[in-house]
């Protein structure tokens, strides 16, 4: 049995749903793999525009920083825009799963084409962005937002699990898919209550990626240092960065 | 610990090659995953042109069919060129991966641009077909051939070793990659003597296909019954494919 | 005057298709030519999903060696999904047509943009991948399906007639096009029927594969058979395709 | 036996060139159709840039009005950057043909992948532009220009023909290729030569888009009038010009 | 302060649209910015197809000649389909600017997403063109049609700005947009009136072309005379056209 | 004459290059514009990496947040990936110019293809991206490093500048364009000495962006409100970020 360690990072700095997606991770992963869930000691408390990922990589590459000093064998990005997925993968040989791209790769292994469904609608962009760049835009037939902020998903729970659920069967009868891409890691403890209730495959990425780490791990792949994604130059930063100078990784 | 059983279809008829995909699989299988390797009984001895593959699918869709009457979770398909894959698909609601199109997914996962090497440089052409399908085209630079047959992967297996590993240095040096596809599941023993001898992460299908499998079983996830993977309608077949008719998968 | 003979492939068993395949085919071809209508031995009578195109790809190619035992000057498969396209390209010098291709060519002739019409829902993704592989993806609008099954065209011809008129009409209202493509083979007899309930030009994939077929052999243009298209390198095949061991096409 | 009658455009005005081109489509013609071949009075003598193609078309249209005052069944546009193409079409329900999407579309009927071999280097972005507009860009491997203006191949044909084939046997030995696109009108008389010099499928435009006009003609598919291929609404023109105003097509 | 001469080029021949035209050019334009607006004295009084486009392209072409003729240090196209842009570009060194080009660069700097609102639906074929040339597809939500003719902007404009608003309002409803790109150079004095009724950034190509044909002179950069839009290579041209014979522009 | 204020942020903490690109932006900006040049207190020294970007996002961030004090009509991002670009859009209504995007588009109106010359090759994939989600990969031929750090371009001006005129010599020769894109905002003040050496078109884009910003402010067009590019909700942030809380922008 292969032992190994997943560092599981919450981009946001909700330490409820740390929790919550750590256990959701810690239920599906292989019996040697231990969850550590995170999340930054600095960030937005919810991950909702360009400006909350923005600052929000900054978190997560501290934390892969930390996790490098620790025995991690993987990170997860718990965050469905992937936000700094490039830069964490810079910094360690370890692999590096974003949710979104877990989730779609998951996707289109069981079905030919998909949605989406999210939680505002303005985020809906960002996903289009991670589709093109992946290079499954042909394989997402529609983008749809429950139209709920982040954190209710915390606080009122069954109300936006309601309202989840509507647009998922929304997506079954309109968008003609196969499956549904679960857009958002605070979604990670919903998926079998939405899969019941809508009866299609609903994918999810916080559970898809841990099994996508441990398949890396497994096999040996880390995220490669030859060419784009190799350690950063070494360098000076200043001001609140300064501690990031000169690391040689 | 997950209990499962994995069918793994040699797509050719060659048995050498199924033992040996099937051990490569087993050792990288998890403790709860039992591998079944088999090949069909009719079909060709190797599958290196579009003609090989066609006939080829027939017997992959026969073995998914046998492995429906097992307790199979799930199948995978063992040639670079993902033979039959969405017939097979449609046959079961287990998940069905392809040893291409797994490779595929987790060399994006690790670099940003990747190669591929394969066989014989006139199969190249049904890469670029499911590059393009599966949404990877823009994550390959490059398609090279070691131009070496298939079954001498069997029969001469150094110099095979020797002209890949040569290819490898090669895409290495001149593709500005960060990662290398191997393109035939008759590569599945020699990932390891590659990367070694190359020192770039060498990611090859049998063993990508067996995490995806697992990971999927584990996720619940079988393949979409909604939509256009739904099982066939039944109807007649005849001739030699008459004990296909009126099946109700 | 050129005389040729042209080998029509219809993929299905069903004869009575076949017939009418055969037929349409006939009516359209030039004088010199003989249409040559056949159906596999064995195989499904009717083509509605990937399992059945998988299935069908076998007798299309059987069919072509059959071919080239006579003079054959060129082939067409006659059923929308281009079942064995390229496997029976490999097969031969002469040209080999699929209706789904040669209705799209000779759509982007006549029209900027055009929808296809097709029979049943499910077999959309196929077209979508057709599309996708031929560059015709952004010339078609929409794939609409009259949700009737194949062999209805033969049992009950006028109710079929009546639901892709509908959906015909439904197109030219909605879909911002200049034309339509039947999308199947079936559907060769009714062309005319539709184009003047319609008012639209109907491309039908049968009648424009003979003319394609012909333009080729006239260009003295055939498969090329250098690379990636050329002859199967000879192999053993085994189990019921044994006889196709060993050939040197 | 169907009689037609297929206006050829030469859209440059060199007589010579016109006559070659008519020949060499008559040559191809069925025993029924007729090749009616002009050239413009007024344009350039031979079309080697977007301003040479600009100037073309108005010849090009004026020469499709003249068409559509005899009994004409079909045009072909005889220049390598099809110009005028969509104006042309606008003017006429019968089927109108450039010979570049003519060649594209036949070398994609029998081959996988293609090279055309142009004149000069900078045309080539044209041909850029249609293998893009048509969808054809991924069949095409590579542009290469034998660096001959185009009336060289009037007055140096020896020479011109020797750059060409030097260039086509290029392609074949470097583009991993099973066909070439030659990418000039005026090379419509040497296709065999270079064909029988260089040993691949050669695809010329001028032949092949005399058969798909005929065959367009003989399936009774003419331009749509639906929609944006519809009549230029009847209007003023001004200055030389003026002849064109409130025509009712 | 940079002093310029721009030459706005409406390409039809309705002398109070080049009016029109110009004087919302001079308004925005810089303060040493002179605008000379002219039109051709050959052509359609508007352009609503693609045969009033390829006339209208003549007269583009001899303006930028006669431009050239006086100090000329940039040139404006302004009808929304970029008619004979390429073509002019090849006649000078001053930068030419479309005005649909440049409408779709605006846009896509102050939005993720647009839609097109233009005068006739049956011109929104071009725009989808040029969308796919310049690579701005996938920022195009939609493009919609007031379905008003061209001219009806000069003599109903009250009624066809209610029709042009209308429409931007239903654009902004339904279809996930952050901006508008109005479809016709004959809407450059109504931007500011549709962008107060509309709520929505209205970005229109005649003010946009002037600043981004000012922003080149200011920057120095000229339409580059390496490769394919060199100056046309110097050649006869026969009847109406003789004058533009052996030129070395 | 317009009058405004334009923010120049370069996103790297070197006050030598801030200072350079700030004269560069003033040489160049219109008589009525004030260049205000900065730079973040926090941050890498230079931005060579997906690490370095991600880092310097913040800064761009909090820049943007200065400038809204103030009174600035438009932003400029002057590093070539242009780092948290979209998220700097969502902070103000006020343009936000990217210098990547800017030469982008610059090249695209005088070129019909261009090539990028950057500093390191591992930055190559930065400039990939870019191209591809903003539209312009088939207009880019090649993107060549001359293999030079950032800082370089301070500390050892001659040697790098020979360097990359050597780079752009080659791209010349051998990549079949009209344009050279610069891909550093540290050659800011190069680019008339390399387009004397090359003597081809050199795009910088930060001249580029000034003129883009400008002309912009000058259209009234600002960043849109509507949908995606909204000012960000406000919330809570933690830690080092909290002066980010419950910002109402």
């Amino acid at each position: 049995m292969t032992t190994m360690q997943i560092h599981l990072i919450n981009p946001n700095t909700t330490v409820s749903m740390t929790e919550k997606i750590g256990e959701a991770a810690t239920r599906i992963a292989a019996p040697g793999t231990t969850i550590v869930a995170t999340n930054p000691r600095s960030g937005p408390v919810s991950i909702e525009s360009h400006f909350d990922e923005a600052i929000s990589a900054v978190g997560v590459a501290e934390e892969v920083l930390a996790g490098e000093r620790e025995n991690t064998d993987a990170y997860i990005i718990a965050c469905f825009g992937d936000p700094g997925l490039l830069a964490a993968r810079e910094l360690t040989h370890a692999p590096v799963i974003g949710i979104a791209e877990a989730a779609f790769h998951m996707a289109t292994l069981i079905s030919t084409r998909f949605s989406i469904v999210t939680t505002l609608g303005r985020t809906g962009i960002i996903a289009e962005h991670l589709l093109q760049s992946y290079g499954f835009s042909h394989h997402c037939r529609r983008i749809r937002a429950a139209e709920i902020p982040v954190l209710d998903l915390e606080e009122s729970k069954n109300q936006a699990l309601d309202r989840i659920i509507e647009e998922c069967l929304r997506a079954k009868a309109e968008d003609n898919i196969g499956a549904i891409v679960l857009g958002c890691g605070g979604m990670a403890d919903l998926r079998q209550q939405i899969q019941k209730a809508v009866g299609l495959p609903i994918v999810e990425g916080v559970t898809a990626a841990v099994k996508l780490a441990e398949s890396l791990v497994s096999l040996q792949l880390g995220t490669s240092k030859h060419g784009d994604l190799d350690y950063p130059r070494p360098k000076a930063f200043t001001g609140q960065f300064e501690h990031l100078s000169q690391r040689t990784y």
